[in-house]
């Protein structure tokens, strides 16, 4: 028989992997290939990271943290003594910083890449690879244990029977670890709870259902599938018991940035009275921004909208708006569930306290 | 110079067209194929109007109403007597009943081809037959009138110089005429308002991207796209002054099933502090439910969500809920705007008063 842990092991999906030592490359989990295939792309230089951050073959933003982290290691590839390893990781950085506005995950991770080696006590240019190789580790390592942390203090909150609803993907495929809103999910379904999940798709590029789908069947959590705009009749026809979503950067006040559609889905969850969580490690907080309306929000292309499926869906030269995010205010969220504790009916103050808690 | 008359007419798009006499057919525009092709299906039996009412070939509720009485006068080409000319118009629009249940539109239309030939007066199998050509010829032409009468009630509700946002296809491709919404957004545009729509998409069959925004752009109304799920965003950033969508059934005390999302839709703009508007002919009604709780939703193929555009999208197995319609509370509804007036803020009251208007 085996033990949650072990299936957990098991099931542990390869997100992101490091191969070999510190002179080794960082291998990704294509997910712009899933569910149809399982491909990976192997990064040899922070320019390929780069692309992947992108393009979203890497996303999510405690996995884009870990990706940009030895993304950030990668860039001294090409040097041959430590002053150059110096100046590149902090080209490096300054470049990876530009893949994606909103997850601040990055920011934070590439600024530890750079602490980690201003005090200069490397002595060569091997030494400071093999401090930058721990360091992202070391994010990697905590990123995993931020994950089962978060799905311990969060199953207690789900329905013993019932149904969540989640959007986009903040599973195993956003993080180094099991995931965030979906670790909470699998320790809840793991702990014997009788959770169905409806997974709404999330256009434009559909992690819903090709992502969150792929990891709860995976999983063996019972899942239904939905378009986005059926979020609230499921809702209406009583179906729905809590929503739980990740998100990409949190304001000090616990205004919460994720994808497109999670405000919405915070509105017709206070409509119709169902509890909102959102799940997310500390590094999700941007604590230098007051509230939810210094958040840049990243507009991507039309195409994704025109013709995400591969087929043209609207008129040549239709005029698009594609905005990859949105503000849910704090209000409208009932509980933040962090790697550090439960942080309840969100305000500064609350946030402020549990933040300082030690893990 | 054109009149904005002349403009409609050169504008004009042949949703549905008889072609030839009492012993003509059907002739549709394929709307599954827009907006790459535009491409038609000669009706020549009522087989081919139900698959085509079935397939989305045709849709919209007026629509599916004049293309249902052209199919059951297509019911009777095999008669070679009366008597036979009867017994196949009544199991013919048996039949064409079944295609789609939640449109009322359509049993409305049948009924009346039913009613017009009920007195017996018609003499020979010719008559029978010119009788029905007659009264699809007056449910078309009664079609084509409205639309202009809900265009001309609904203008003066759209903002002088705001954004509107609309769901689904509530457009000439789904009527006979200029649409039902889309004709209020039309005779506002015409009018000199500065309107900006704003078409969400609508998953799963993206009748927004597809249908509303060809109409859009054909008719010079600026117009941009977005995803179902960024309405609740382009709201918050004070972009839409109202919502108006079509339906599909409305009952007596004015809650109004139309296309899945637009109960959602009606909750944000309520949250948001915006009008939500309904087009619909007063044949939309249905007085014999006296709410939205007894019209049936039709639930429709799992492939729409899986695999919609040529590519699948979601794992194999994977379990989908596929409601086509939700019910929009008459509390959530600012006003209904009909041929006959407009019925603002709908109770069963005010429903019935307007409703009781000569036309």
């Amino acid at each position: 028989m085996t033990t949650p842990n072990e299936i957990g092991t098991a099931l542990r999906i390869r997100t992101l992997e490091w191969i070999g030592k510190a002179d080794g490359f960082l291998r990704l989990l294509d997910q712009t290939r899933l569910p149809l295939e399982e491909t990976y792309i192997d990064c040899h230089d922070p320019e390929t990271v780069w692309k992947a951050i992108r393009a979203l073959s890497v996303r999510g933003a405690p996995a884009i943290g870990v990706a940009a982290a030895y993304g950030a290691l990668l860039g001294l590839r090409s040097a041959t003594e430590l002053e150059a390893g110096h100046v590149l990781l902090q080209k490096t950085c300054d470049y990876l910083a530009t893949s994606r506005p909103t997850a601040v995950n990055l920011f934070w991770a590439l600024d530890r890449m750079r602490a980690a080696v201003r005090d200069s006590s490397c002595s060569s240019l091997e030494a400071l690879r093999r401090r930058l190789w721990d360091e992202a580790q070391q994010i990697e390592a905590e990123d995993i244990a931020m994950c089962d942390a978060i799905g311990q203090h969060g199953a207690p909150l789900m329905p013993v029977e019932g149904g969540v609803l989640t959007h986009c993907n903040a599973g195993a495929l956003a993080t180094a670890g099991a995931g965030t809103a979906l670790s909470v999910l699998f320790a809840a379904h793991d702990q014997g709870r009788g959770i169905h999940v409806f997974a709404d798709e999330t256009r434009p590029l559909l992690q819903g259902a090709r992502l969150t789908m792929w990891e709860l069947m995976r999983h063996g959590v019972p899942a239904t599938l939905i378009c986005d705009s059926m979020a609230a009749q499921v809702m209406k026809e009583g179906r729905i018991q809590a929503v739980i979503t990740g998100a990409d950067r949190i304001a000090a006040n616990g205004d919460a940035a994720n994808k497109i559609g999670t405000y919405g889905v915070a509105l017709l969850a206070h409509a119709h009275g169902i509890p909102f969580y959102v799940a997310a490690p500390s590094s999700t907080f941007d604590l230098s921004l007051e509230n939810g309306s210094m958040i840049p929000i990243e507009e991507r292309a039309a195409e994704e909208i025109m013709e995400g499926f591969g087929k043209r869906t609207a008129p040549e030269g239709a005029k698009v708006y594609n905005p990859a995010f949105d503000v849910t205010p704090a209000g409208l969220i009932t509980a933040i569930i962090t790697e550090r504790g439960v942080i309840e009916s969100p305000t500064r103050d609350v946030v402020t306290q549990v933040l300082a808690t030690k893990k």
